[in-house]
C-alpha cells in the first residue's frame, strides 16, 4: 500500500495546511525520507463537521452491523501485512515480536468489542413497568437504555503505535458506543497511523458507512490537538501521554463554552510493595522478575514499576544483589522518540546525583544514539519522604527501592503517594495479615492491585481496570482498557409511557 | 427540636465564623426571627477533614449496615414530624401537601437506595478466571468491583427542601455508594435543613458510624461553596441550581491541583411538541394539562415545561384558547425567595416587551410581595430562531409557544436548541410517522423523552434519567434520579491474582 502522507478525511486523502514534518527512525536517528504533510485547523473543521453528520446513521446502526464493522477493521489490519509491522519498526524501534504482540492484541481488542457490541450489555437497558394503579400517584412506563456521546478526540500514544493509537483500544470503545472518531496520530510514527488509517478507512467503505466516521489528522504543532479538542461537535477525548498534555487537554476542554470530559491517563509509578515472607522465601527471583518488568520496551510503559517499597527484611540483601546484577546485564535499546531519551536521560542523571542516594545501578550504555540505560536507585524511607521529586515518573527503565524499616513505613510512604494504576504486592501466605493492611489502603490510590505479578502487561478483558486516582488519570470512575472502557462515551436516555412502535429498535429484540 | 443555627460538623454544633444570617418567609416578605450563624473556611477544613478521616470506615460498611442507615435517615426524618413541614413552609413558601409529598418521596429515595445497597447490583462485579493454558500467554484471575470516590460535597437546592436538599437525592446516592457527604445547604431554608442534617446526624449515631460521615454547614457567602469544591479531600460535587452558580462550581473544580467531577443539574426549557393528530383531537386537554404542569409549584422545577413547538394545525387555536384560559384563571403564589421572584419578575416583562410577541397572556397578580403571575407568550417560529433569548430558561411559571408552519420548522427549532432535561410529545396513532422523525433528533438532545404527559413530576425509579446533554447538565452521561445517579460517586478497583483470604468481603458473599 502506498504512503501518501497525507491527512485522512471523509473517505478521501486531504493534503494538510500546515508545515510538511518527517519521522525519525529512533534505532539510527535518522530521519525517514516520506514525507508527511501537517494538518491544521481547515482539516480539523472538515474531519469535525463531516463526523457530527456520521453520528446520526452511525449510531443507528444495528448491533451486528457495528461489531461487523469493528472486526472488519481488524482483518484490514492483518492484511497489511508486514508492510505495518517494518513501518512500526522503522518508526518506533521497537522489535519485531513486540509488534507482532501488539497486533495481535489490537486486532483481539476489536474482536471483544465486536462481541460487546453483540451482546447489547452496553445497552444497560432498564425496565420499570408502568403502576397505574399506585397511590397517590400512577407510575409512568420507564425504559432506559444508553447511546453514543457523539463524536470522540483520540490521541494515539507514542509508547504502543497499534494497541494505544489509530486503531487502539480509545478508539475500537468509541466506535462499539456508536461514536465517530477523529484520531490525532502521534507525530512519532506517522506512516503506521497512516497505514491503519486507511484499514479502518477502508473498513468504513467495506461496510457501507457514512464517510465520517473516522478521521486522521497528523502534524507536529501542538495547537492541532488542541483546536480538535476546542470544536464544538467534538463531545469527549481519550488520551494516553504525559501528565503535562494530558492537563493541557484538560484546561482545554474544561474552558469551552460547552465543557467536556476528557478521558486522560497519565502518569503513574506503580509501587510494588516486598512483603517479609516473599523476601525470605524467593528474593532473587523477585529481583529477575522486577527487572525484567522494568527493562521490557525499555521500561515505556504506563505501569512500569517504578518503585519498589521494600521491607528491611531478611532476603532483602538478596534481592538488591539479584536486581543489580540483572541491572547491571540488561543491554540498552532503543527508546521511541529522540525526546523521549533526552528526558529520560536527564531525569537519571538529576536523581542519581542526589544527595540521598545510597546506591545506583546502571544497565548497560546503549551503542546507538537514543537508547535507553537502564538505572536502579535506593533509598532510604525517610530520605524519600523528604524530597517529592522521588515521586515524578520517570517514562522509562527508571526505578527506585524505598528500603522501609517496618509495614507502618511502607503505609506512611502510601499514604504520601499520589493516584497510580497500579500497586503490586510480593507476599507469601505468612504475609497475608500485612497484606490485609495494605490492600483497603492502596484501593483508595490505585486502579489495579496484583498480588505476585508484574504490573505490565495489561489483560484486555471484561474485569480489567486500567485506571486510577488523578494523575493517573483525570477521572478515577474510568478505565482506558478492558469492556468497561465503552462507557466513558455512552449516555442514558430515558423513554416515558412509548407506545410499542415508537420505541427503539432495541426494545424490540 | 430545638434550632440552634449552627453548623452540624462530626456529631457536634460548631458555631460558624462567618456573619451570622436570617431566612425570609416569602410568603410574607418578612424576616424569621432565628439567627442561623454562618459557615467559613474553618467550618470548610474541619468538615473536610472529620470526612476523610470517616470514609475509610464508611466504605467498608456491610451492604446492610449502610441500607440500614439510609432507612435510618428516613426514619428520623419522618419522626421530625409537623416541626418539619412547619419549617419548610414558612422558609419557602410551599404549601403543606406538597411538601408532605416530597417529604415521603425523599423517605422512599433514601429507601430505593437501600433496596438498591442490600441488592449489591451497584458493585458491577466482574470476574474473569484465570486461564493458565492459554498461548501465547497465559491469564491471570481478574475480579473488579466498584468502590466509592471518597468524600462528596452536595448543594441543597432551592427549590425542593426536602427531596434536593440535605438528604435529597446526591446525599442518598452518595451515601450508598459510601461516599461522607458534606451538604452545603442552600441559604434560603436553613431551618428545615438543620431539622434534616439533626435527622441525618442522628442516624450516624444510631447506626455506630464515624461522625464524620456527614456534616452540614449553612451560610450566605458564595465563598463557602467554593471553599467546599476546592477542598483537596473532596473527590466529586453534586449540584442543583443556576447555570451561572454550576458553571462557578465547575471551573473551581477544573483548576484544582487535582481536578474533580461536578455533577451539576443546571438549565433546561424542557420543549413540549404539539402533532398535529392530538391537536385535532384533544386540543383543550392539552391546553388544561399544559398550564397544569407550567404553574405547579409556582414552575419552579427544573423540568417545567417552558417552551411548546405547535404544527399550525386545526386544533392550534382552541389550545391557545384553553391555554390562555387557564393562565388567566391560574391564582399566583409566593416564589421561593424575593431574589428569585425578582429575576423572575425582570425577565417576563423583558420577553413581554419583546417586539416579536404576537400574543401574552398573564396569570393573576399576587396579593403577598413575592408572588409568581404566570406568563405565555407566543411567537412565530422564525421570530424565535431569530433572537437566542427565547431560548433562556425563565425560573418559574412562564412558557412560549412557538408557532411552526411544519414539521421541518420543528425540527430546525430542535437543531437550533441547546441540551435538555426532557423533551415531551403530544401525538396520537396518526402522528406516529412525524414522532419517529422527532425522536432520534431529540435523542441527541435530551435525557428523558415523554409521549402524552407533562415533564414535571420526575419519578424515582431505576429507569429514570434526570440529565442531559449540557446545559442541561454538566455531564450527560449521568443521572441526578435514579438508582443509576450512584454510577456518580463510584469507581472500579481490580483484584489481579488474589488468594481467597485477601480478596474484599463482597467477593465472598
Amino acid at each position: 500500500m502506498t504512503i501518501t502522507g497525507h491527512q485522512l478525511i471523509g473517505g478521501r486523502d486531504v493534503r494538510g495546511t500546515q508545515a510538511g514534518f518527517f519521522a525519525v527512525n529512533p534505532a539510527t536517528g535518522t530521519q525517514i525520507p516520506q514525507e508527511f504533510t501537517g494538518a491544521g485547523k481547515a482539516e480539523v473543521e472538515l474531519a469535525c463537521a463531516l463526523a457530527a453528520q456520521a453520528f446520526t446513521s452511525y449510531r443507528h446502526t444495528s448491533l451486528n452491523e457495528r461489531a461487523d464493522f469493528l472486526e472488519k477493521i481488524g482483518q484490514n489490519i492483518v492484511a497489511l501485512g508486514d508492510q505495518l509491522i517494518d513501518a512500526a519498526m522503522h518508526e518506533s524501534g521497537l522489535p519485531r515480536a513486540r509488534l507482532e504482540g501488539e497486533r495481535a492484541r489490537t486486532v483481539n481488542q476489536l474482536n471483544l468489542f465486536a462481541a460487546l457490541v453483540r451482546s447489547g450489555d452496553w445497552l444497560g437497558m432498564r425496565h420499570d413497568p408502568a403502576l397505574p394503579e399506585r397511590k397517590p400517584l400512577p407510575r409512568s412506563d420507564l425504559r432506559l437504555r444508553h447511546i453514543g456521546i457523539g463524536p470522540v478526540a483520540v490521541f494515539g500514544a507514542s509508547n504502543f503505535p497499534l494497541a494505544f493509537s489509530v486503531a487502539g483500544g480509545d478508539t475500537a470503545s468509541a466506535l462499539a458506543a456508536g461514536c465517530p472518531v477523529v484520531l490525532k496520530g502521534h507525530p512519532a510514527h506517522p506512516a503506521t497511523s497512516e497505514l491503519v488509517g486507511r484499514a479502518v478507512q477502508r473498513a468504513v467503505v467495506d461496510c457501507g458507512l457514512h464517510a465520517g466516521v473516522f478521521a486522521l489528522l497528523v502534524g507536529p504543532s501542538i495547537e492541532l490537538g488542541g483546536a480538535l479538542v476546542a470544536d464544538p461537535r467534538i463531545k469527549a477525548v481519550g488520551f494516553t501521554g504525559s501528565r503535562g498534555g494530558g492537563m493541557a487537554l484538560m484546561r482545554i476542554a474544561a474552558s469551552r463554552p460547552e465543557p467536556i470530559p476528557v478521558f486522560a491517563e497519565m502518569s503513574s509509578i506503580n509501587p510494588v510493595v516486598l512483603l517479609p515472607g516473599a523476601l525470605a522465601a524467593r528474593a532473587e527471583s523477585i529481583g529477575k522478575g522486577f527487572v525484567a518488568s522494568l527493562t521490557q520496551g525499555s521500561g515505556q510503559f504506563c505501569t512500569n514499576p517504578g518503585l519498589v517499597l521494600a521491607i528491611d527484611a531478611p532476603g532483602f540483601d538478596t534481592f538488591m544483589k539479584s536486581a543489580t546484577e540483572s541491572v547491571e546485564a540488561s543491554p540498552a535499546a532503543p527508546m521511541l522518540t529522540p525526546a523521549i531519551h533526552g528526558v529520560y536521560t536527564n531525569q537519571t542523571a538529576e536523581l542519581a546525583r542526589h544527595g540521598a542516594l545510597r546506591q545506583v545501578v546502571r544497565g548497560q550504555p546503549g551503542s546507538g544514539p537514543h537508547e535507553c540505560q537502564a538505572a536502579l536507585m535506593l533509598v532510604e524511607s525517610n530520605d524519600f519522604l523528604a524530597d517529592p521529586v522521588w515521586h515524578n515518573e520517570v517514562f522509562g527503565a527508571s526505578s527506585v527501592v524505598v528500603r522501609c524499616p517496618d509495614l507502618a513505613t511502607v503505609q506512611q510512604v502510601i499514604t504520601h503517594l499520589e493516584g497510580q494504576l497500579t500497586a503490586t504486592l510480593q507476599m507469601e501466605a505468612s504475609d497475608l495479615p500485612m497484606a490485609q493492611q495494605l490492600v483497603p489502603q492502596l484501593e483508595e490510590k490505585v486502579g489495579r492491585i496484583l498480588v505476585n505479578g508484574w504490573p505490565t502487561g495489561v489483560e484486555v478483558a471484561s474485569a480489567m481496570v486500567h485506571g486510577g486516582p488523578f494523575p493517573a488519570t483525570s477521572d478515577a470512575r474510568m478505565t482506558s482498557v478492558g469492556t468497561l472502557a465503552i462507557t466513558r462515551f455512552l449516555r442514558p436516555v430515558c423513554y416515558q409511557d412509548f407506545p410499542e412502535a415508537l420505541l427503539p429498535e432495541v426494545f424490540k429484540r
